[in-house]
């Protein structure tokens, strides 16, 4: 059956709140610089008391991929868990607002929508402290089986596996996906996600749970608890179909068995903020794929969006993506 | 007795939504380009399910100005109001952290905090909806006449006009500053206010309410109802103590009955989004007045603070006036 989607990405759905700050504060709070950490309720209100100033935008991971999929031009469609509060009903707007379905009901009671605190340092570095709060609810019974079996590639993203029943709702999907005769890709997240998951990313990709795998080094290192990259590129094609590594300004490696594709990254003027730039070059990479261009052009489409995306502050795009491909002679 | 606060403003404690539009958005929707319109609940949704995906941030007229006075380093007050919502305690978070006095008490009933839908169309311009939410509800009670006592200028937005007891919130502070020897500003806030206003606005001058005005070109000429600029200018200072007109690119004039001081702008490299060029001109003046620079540096500090928040989105500034002040050699 033809498929109704391009692609369906689930993923935790989350409010950013950004600042800029400088080194000390992530000394005085204690943060890893460029991690993602989980915190609790409590935590958020003190981080959120001695930050400066914010701005806010809609966020999470898969969700800023699937914002970009959808500028490229693809139909996509977005799964993940908000509550009906005043920050919920925005987030569903920006996502909806960029053409995205977007239908998992939100919750009516329970933790507010989850934010994400994120300090962006001057050398355009982020650092993210996430509350998860309504997200921990997505749930096996948001999954739409209908949508994702029209999808031609469902898309997760690695930090499913923090809340409790989310990785249910992943293993749902992948079957669901699997059965329609769809594909189902991985994004590893952040090294500190891989660190806590490892073995079960592992079994992912060995039982043909995942057929496309994005990493970016330091999460193919932590994956494999090495510092040698080609023998962790080497287990990697071993393990998976299709593999993406992003290695910042070095470009990206798309590998399957069999062939081994390296795309330089795009030049930037400056970097501004690096927020979504792996979400991004995901949203590029995943639109070549459902548009049959091939790993380099689909390497190409990825390092044009997440070029994109590090010059401004925010990990959503501001620029047509479909434009930036059609003036760098991408387009589909 | 020695003020213990610089600058104490009052204004609508609004939250900014902001949109990247183009010109054909404006048009579909009836909206006049560079206008700020008054919306009920019902418009503010449809303009929102009409637009695009947007950040957000706090705003405010007055509110942007006292963040760019406290940015400065003078001793800042705001007076608003919201509610104790979600986006109440953003605005909440963004206005202390700012290093803002902010002790008005959050509304716990009644309309949500008051939203301003802004299209930000390509050549930088802002067309402005607001909601007022909870900022309906400032009344003379919210008003800490201590506050007001203790703070050399108390800076008040012809915005206050609109929300019905606003009005007396203001006149209850003006009248407060006065009896203890200090000064009070008004911004005219925009043309078509100024429109809804004009005889209150020039009694309040002529009453000697308001010792300070600050206007733009298109709002000046809404005052006088006249398109001759120098006798429009002629007339404000004959009717207010201290006049300060602003003229885009033209830069400013700060006018008294017996002084006519001209400033230049401060050249910019590319309009990003006018908003708040405005509210930022008057906190750098007021940060001069303050600090008794003289009108000339006033109005270059001024210039300089407009600047700045021109070439970013969003009203507040994001680098440190008072660094930019001591490069330019205009520190206190």
């Amino acid at each position: 059956m033809p498929a109704t989607y391009d692609v369906l990405a689930i993923g935790n759905a989350i409010f950013d709140i950004l600042v800029q700050t400088d080194e000390s504060f992530l000394r005085a709070q204690s943060m890893t610089k460029g991690s993602m950490q989980l915190i609790d309720e409590a935590r958020a209100k003190a981080i959120y008391a001695a930050m400066g100033p914010a701005t806010e935008m809609s966020g999470g991971s898969a969700a800023n991929t699937i914002v970009g999929v959808a500028n490229f031009g693809a139909r996509a469609v977005y799964v993940g868990k908000v509550k009906n509060d005043q920050i919920g009903t925005m987030y569903t707007h920006d996502i909806r607002a960029a053409s995205v379905t977007f239908t998992t009901p939100a919750a009516g009671d329970g933790p507010a929508t989850g934010c994400c605190y994120i300090l962006v340092t001057p050398d355009g570095e982020r650092t993210m402290n996430t509350y998860l709060g309504a997200a921990q609810n997505l749930s096996p019974a948001d999954i739409d089986s209908a949508q994702v079996a029209a999808s031609s590639i469902t898309y997760l993203e690695g930090y499913l596996w923090d809340p409790k029943d989310a990785k249910d709702a992943f293993l749902k999907a992948a079957k669901i996906a699997h059965e329609a005769g769809r594909k189902v890709a991985l994004t590893m997240s952040d090294a500190f996600c891989v660190d806590r998951y490892r073995a079960e990313f592992i079994e992912l990709m060995r039982s043909k749970t995942v057929d496309i795998v994005f990493a970016n080094t330091a999460e193919l290192h932590s994956l494999y608890e090495t510092s040698d990259f080609d023998g962790a590129l080497k287990q990697l094609r071993q393990d998976v179909g299709l593999g993406v590594v992003t290695r910042s300004e070095k470009g990206c490696i798309a590998a399957t068995a069999s062939e081994v594709v390296e795309v330089p990254a795009f030049p930037v003027d400056k970097v501004v903020d690096t927020t979504g730039a792996g979400d991004l070059f995901a949203a590029g990479f995943l639109y070549g794929l459902v548009r049959d261009l091939g790993l380099a052009k689909a390497g190409k489409l990825g390092a044009l969006a997440a070029a994109e995306v590090i010059q401004h502050v925010g990990a959503r795009p501001l620029a047509s993506l479909k434009q930036l491909a059609s003036e760098h002679g991408l387009s589909a």
